[in-house]
């Protein structure tokens, strides 16, 4: 069994991750958290000394400066506190120095988002082949497990896929996966992450797998209503994201499209902005002769992400609408999970965008200590086995539903993992 | 007669003033530029030239550089040049040091909008009393001729109230005045003047004289459909502006609203950049420690206003609707110009909107050339006697028109300017 977690990064989902692991220290050992800004990673253990959230209340907890690019400090890190499983939520850009510094200590490496080159904005598919993929042999060499991707989307969703693909159809003709956050923060305007990450997503080409292609469309220029189970009727685009890759290629899907929820206010202050040029990340020089950056200066007046969990009220509903055929009759299931902003700020002091994006990447960490995810090598979540996984959700605070032609239900799953830490 | 001019500031206002100073310098007399830039001035006189404006080709035409709010250095450039009219179109903020230049020279002062304080942004009213109007008595005192207002509105607007007031009707109610650019300058956003004055008349509240009393709004909170000749059915906001203030005094009038017009797009873009915050004055901090401006930054990713002139094709309607009783009768009136931005390009290298701003200044200036407005006090326009004024617009580029019960026509005066001059 694999013990004590190295978490990297101290923002939002940072902080889920924290909390969520000492509600689990008996299982997961000591805690320990590190980014570049040492006070951050202060805040979140005094949070969660302030929740009383350690099981095992006198389970080592501890912050730590590092910068994760210094693959030597990882390592030496990972050593030092004789960490097992590294935990990457920090910013994309760290994703393959981390796991370098996994691969080099043995640790197991677990991500929830592909890997960014800060000099590239939007780069095109196929996303993992870019980077984690051309290291699948250095991993299994090694011996090492590296789960990519274990956040809500992708992470849950894929395993959702993974479900649907094992137990409910004989042949997937698709997956829609579709992401709505009807939570209100009750500003203006504001972004759930740092405004210069969020609106990178959209300001380029967006891609789906359709027919077994690649296809590129305009941000927004595809949009659909979805009638949602509890958040009703949203509208949502297609967007590219890092599963519409992998679940194209590992479970041999021909059509994988996933759609983001907007509201048009939203879309209409980001059109206003990227059409005046304020959304650039190249500088301009003002009458007086500053040199500045406008998307900097929109970040400035923009609330800060962290500053809104407090007042977020409402509901995020994110599921995978599938479509195939059973038995010789097409069929169609929406597997999904709705979270709650409120509830997850009571809990762990962050909003439900982070809580849906951390929660997923513990239960992986469990998963690993437990033996049933320590698989030694390089795997997405679509190539492990999904009920262990949605099974220790159901009991840690995202739990999954399902709704087909035979209604709208909770889905049961046994759950060796929870019986062994229990 | 009162001979030469000096024109202080080198905007798109200037240029138009400039160009027809030059059209009727056997009139008028030497034409001097001056501005803190001497090279904006020297890009006039080079434009005038190029286009041959001036009536009198030996005429003198000369750029100079001059800080207008150095009361000395004006007072020095006016003697050197032996102006006997200075044409103030600068900044708004210059307004009292040129008028003190004058006074202690003897020249007569013109300008085109109200004096502002750059500490202060949308202020109350009584506008003129604020500033102007303090320095009535020191102007008759020493004879000199100050015409406040004289673009188009305030300038022509008021003229046209004027002359409603005393040749058709015993009793005005109310006067609407309604300006409408329907013009397109083929950008997806960008203002006709400066960004930074242009978006500070809509940030604060905006006034109205209803019922012989001030009334404050919202900006944008009131709003109507206008349907106009030439521009058609058109939608205009309530705002303050200049005039609402001098003809609401001088003619004792008990309701003067002022209506622009705003097209739903300029609305949202500003709307959006004034909730986020991109419109404050007020520096913000980068989270890289930059102190910046957001007003700033917006204005350096818009369109300099001086580079539409060349594209903006279209029109623009500015009118006064006047109500009241005739004979018993109630009585309607709308009085108008329709300027073209295309032509105004063709004949002085401005838009429309600099094109209707200029030219009622230097009618101005002809007629105080010519003795008819050289009445050696403190006036506005409805001060003055408005046939000799709108019969000279009727020759030199801004046309009059009546639509009433007896239909749409042109209106025509006796004109004793023009025959004067020719």
């Amino acid at each position: 069994m694999k013990k004590n977690v190295l978490i990297i990064g101290a923002g939002g989902v940072a902080q889920v991750v924290a909390h969520k692991c000492a509600q689990h220290n008996d299982l997961l050992g000591d805690i320990h958290i590190a980014s570049r800004t040492v006070a951050k990673c202060r805040a979140i253990v005094e949070s969660v000394r302030e929740k009383k959230a350690l099981k095992n209340p006198n389970g080592i907890l501890e912050a730590h400066a590092l910068d994760a690019l210094d693959i030597e400090a990882t390592k030496a890190l990972i050593e030092k506190t004789n960490s097992r499983i590294v935990i990457n939520v920090g910013s994309a850009f760290l994703n393959m120095s981390v796991l370098s510094a996994c691969i080099g200590t043995g640790a197991a490496y677990i991500d929830t988002a592909i890997h960014e080159d800060p000099a590239k904005i939007c780069e095109t598919p196929p996303w993992y082949e870019n980077y984690e993929w051309k290291r699948r042999e250095e991993c299994e060499k090694a011996g090492v497990t590296a789960i990519l991707g274990a956040g809500f989307d992708p992470g849950v969703v894929n395993a959702y896929a993974k479900l649907a693909f094992d137990e409910y159809f004989d042949r997937v003709d698709s997956i829609d996966i579709v992401d709505i956050n009807a939570g209100s923060h009750g500003k203006y305007f504001a972004t759930n992450f740092d405004p210069e990450i969020n609106f990178r997503e959209f300001t380029g080409q967006v891609w789906s797998w359709q027919d077994s292609k690649w296809v590129s469309n305009r941000m927004f220029e595809v949009g659909k209503e979805w009638d949602l189970p509890v958040v009703g009727k949203q509208k949502a685009y297609m967007t590219g994201h890092d599963e519409v890759h992998s679940l194209s290629q590992r479970l041999g899907v021909p059509n994988v499209r996933f759609w983001m929820g907007f509201g048009d206010h939203y879309i209409n202050v980001f059109t206003v902005l990227n059409n005046l040029g304020l959304l650039s990340e190249k500088p301009v020089r003002t009458a007086e002769g500053l040199e500045v950056v406008p998307l900097k200066v929109v970040k400035a007046v923009l609330p800060d992400p962290s500053s809104l969990a407090p007042d977020y009220t409402g509901k995020t509903c994110i599921g995978d609408l599938v479509k195939g055929v059973k038995d010789g009759k097409e069929r169609e299931v929406f597997i999904y999970n709705v979270a709650d902003h409120k509830q997850a700020y009571e809990e762990v002091g962050s909003q439900g965008i982070s809580y849906t994006a951390g929660v997923p990447a513990v239960a992986a960490a469990m998963l690993v200590a437990l033996g049933d995810w320590d698989v030694r090598k390089m795997a997405n979540v679509e190539d492990l086995p999904a009920q262990p996984f949605l099974g220790l959700l159901n009991e840690i605070g995202l739990p999954t539903r399902i709704k087909d032609a035979d209604g709208d239900r909770a889905l049961e799953f046994e759950n060796p993992a929870l019986i062994a830490a229990s």
